[in-house]
Formats: structure tokens, C-alpha cells, sequence
């Protein structure tokens, strides 16, 4: 089975390799393609993470199955998606998640040591699975932080309030998009929608193209619960 | 200023590289020694991390200032260990703590730009870079798992548990240490020995070696609040 270059464009592990370069990539790869159908296990949780997945196509539903059997929505990842880059590094190289096919799915799959060497051989590459696994331990890191929140409204604020407090400035540049924020909070995409709008309509808060200007920072704190 | 060879011997980037090619790296790696006296402050959160900093000498207090001010201690940073190598190559590189010293410290400092040449010209060094951040992703998954527990008995009965489903044994290979352990539950050393003291005196659990066997599974699994 072929792949296209165009892609792996897609891909952010790809991001910024002029095409010729990715095709003349592919003709040495070692990889493989999986397809699976709509509702397929992909991968259970558990399970050692020896190749890299990259969605190609589809959507996949990754989750995390309780002590008491109770399965848990982690993230969607779609086409373009890097599957666990950190876990094919780690000591422990088990899935912390299990992948479940959302629709038709196809995936490209790279052994462990041909990541290596397409780290030694495409600097660009290295960078971008180096910025992959750094933005996954922000974005982690910074869900731990917004855990101790209990309403959505008040992990919004509490985000909009650290931010601004990092980026001194009351206009806080967006580094997520809103599917990327909803993933962070924990909860879907239209519920977020709706917590911006409330407080669009409040004059809270302003929307100004990728960045929100906090218009009232006193009642954005009032949120937040002591 | 110049360092020593034994001491980069320490540090986790630089592990199963033989000494002559460490001394060899060293000879032509473009590097900064930053000395610091106790109680300095070393980074600000929200400063921008432009530059691998390695723990060669001393305690670091890794901390967080929450929204009310109030400052929060994360972790500990001791010799050998490597400080924040996510944020470095992250989209958003701002330092998530401020490093405070707990002792005097001596740091090495390498720019962004030599440690992806780093990469280039040695394998093991690459291969060490994305397991320090691998398992930092593996970490903050597991803590995230965890913070839904309220007491520290809960939390070391739901990883005990889960450890023990992922590993398809009840006895559970310990991959973190004592201290590591506690840094995941997000408690002090000794209260966490305190509670596996209780558990072992009460036949619940056993220690043997670097292993924890489940003794008594029905009784681990009471601990959990429903």
C-alpha cells in the first residue's frame, strides 16, 4: 500500500520539510499501513507501544478504563495526529490509553528504530517530534494545574487568569484552539462554546481575532471558588 | 570554568555513553557554568527556556505561585537531574515554575541549538533525551489518573491496582523510587512510607525487593471510596 506525501503534510511531525524531501523520505522508510473499520479496539490499554502511529485518516477515540470498569473519553485524535510520541521513549512503553476507532481509521506505523534514524537524518524532523512531546508535557502539566477547578466556568477563568498573568498582558494570545482548550477542560467542544458565549454576553470577556481581552479581570476572579 | 566528566556521568542525558566520548562532547559543546548561592532565584515562572539547564551540584525547589499568590512546592531537582527539556523545544516555552536554590547550586547550561546538534552527533544522547521526556509525559498522565483520589491511601491503592492490571501480575515491579513516588502522589516521603508501613503491618501488602506483592486485593480494593 502506497502513501501519499501530501499526507503526511498533515502530520506536524512533518511540519515545515519542503515535499521533495518527504517523498524521497518515504522511498527508504520502514513503516506500514493499518486500516481498521468504524468501532475497532486499536489498541489497548496496557499494551507496549513499539511503533509510532500517525493518523493518516479517520478518527480515534482515546480512553482510559477505570479501577471500577467505568471508561473515560481522554482525547479525540484526528488526521494528522501523533499517536503517544512519548511513550515509545519511555521506560515504561505501555499505553496509559486505549485506541477505539471513531470511523473508518488508517494509520501509518514506524518502528521505534526507524524514528531514530529519520531523527538523525532530517533535522527538521527531530525538531518537530522534539516541539510534539514538549507541548504534550505543557498541555499535561497544565491540566493537572486546572484539575482543582471544579466548574467549567471556573477552569476558564482560572486558565484566562494564569495566562495573562504569564503573558502580562490582559489580551491573552489563544496557543489553543477551541478543541484543543475543550480537551483540555475535560469537556466537549459545544459546552465551552457556550461558557464563552455567557461571558462574551456578561462583558467578561472580548473576543479579538486569536487572542480574548479580559474586560472585567475582578469578575473573571469571582469565578474561581475560594 | 570547567567540568568534569564524572559529573555529566550523573545525569540521566548522558547515561551508557562511554567516559572518553562524554570528555570528547565536552571538548567542542558550547556550554555556560551559572553558580548560584542558597535561596537564589535561579528561573521565574513564565520566563522563556531557551537554554537545557543540568543539575550538577545542589537542590533545586522546583514551585508554582498559584492565583491567590500563594506559592506551591512541586518537586526537588538534584544532581544529575534535567530540568524542564519539554519546555525547551515546546511552541509555548515558558518555564511552568520557578527555580529556587535550595543549596548552593552549579548548573550547566547548553543552548537549544547545541542540544539538537547534540542529537545529531550522538545516538545514545538523542535516545536519553526522548526517554527523560517520554517518561516525564508518562509521569503526568499517571498523576492526572491519580488526582481523582482525595486520601494518599486511596491514591497508593488505585496505582497499586492499576499497576497491577497493566503489568498482569500482583506483583507490582516498582518503577518509580520512594521519593518519586511520593513527588506522584503529591505527598511528603515520610508519609507516604508511613502508610505502606500500615499496609504491610495490616497483611495487605508485602515488600520484596524492588517488587510490592498485593497481599490481600479485596482489602486494597476497600480502600478505594466508591
Amino acid at each position: 500500500m502506497t502513501i501519499e506525501t501530501t499526507q503526511l503534510h498533515k502530520c506536524s511531525l512533518f511540519k515545515n520539510m519542503p515535499a521533495d524531501e518527504i517523498t524521497a523520505l518515504l522511498e527508504v522508510l520502514d513503516y506500514r499501513i493499518y486500516r481498521y473499520p468504524k468501532n475497532a479496539l486499536i489498541r489497548l490499554q496496557g499494551d507496549r507501544y513499539r511503533e509510532l502511529l500517525l493518523v493518516l485518516e479517520g478518527d480515534i477515540s482515546a480512553e482510559i478504563q477505570d479501577l471500577s470498569g467505568k471508561t473515560i473519553k481522554i482525547e479525540t485524535l484526528s488526521a494528522g495526529a501523533v499517536i503517544a510520541s512519548g511513550v515509545l521513549f519511555a521506560a515504561d512503553n505501555t499505553l496509559p490509553v486505549s485506541l477505539n476507532a471513531h470511523s473508518t481509521v488508517k494509520l501509518l506505523a514506524v518502528p521505534k528504530k526507524a524514528v531514530i534514524s529519520l531523527c538523525h537524518r532530517h533535522q527538521k524532523f527531530l525538531e518537530n517530534l522534539l516541539s510534539d512531546t514538549g507541548d504534550k508535557i505543557i498541555f499535561l502539566a497544565e491540566k493537572i494545574r486546572l484539575l482543582k477547578f471544579a466548574s467549567l466556568e471556573e477552569k476558564l477563568a482560572g486558565y484566562l487568569l494564569h495566562q495573562s498573568i504569564k503573558q502580562k498582558n490582559d489580551r491573552v494570545s489563544l496557543i489553543y484552539n477551541l478543541k484543543q482548550l475543550a480537551d483540555l477542560f475535560g469537556v466537549a467542544r459545544p459546552s465551552l462554546s457556550r461558557v464563552f458565549s455567557q461571558l462574551y454576553a456578561q462583558g467578561i470577556l472580548l473576543r479579538d481575532r486569536k487572542f480574548i481581552k479580559i474586560l472585567d479581570k475582578d469578575k473573571l476572579r469571582l469565578l474561581l471558588k475560594p
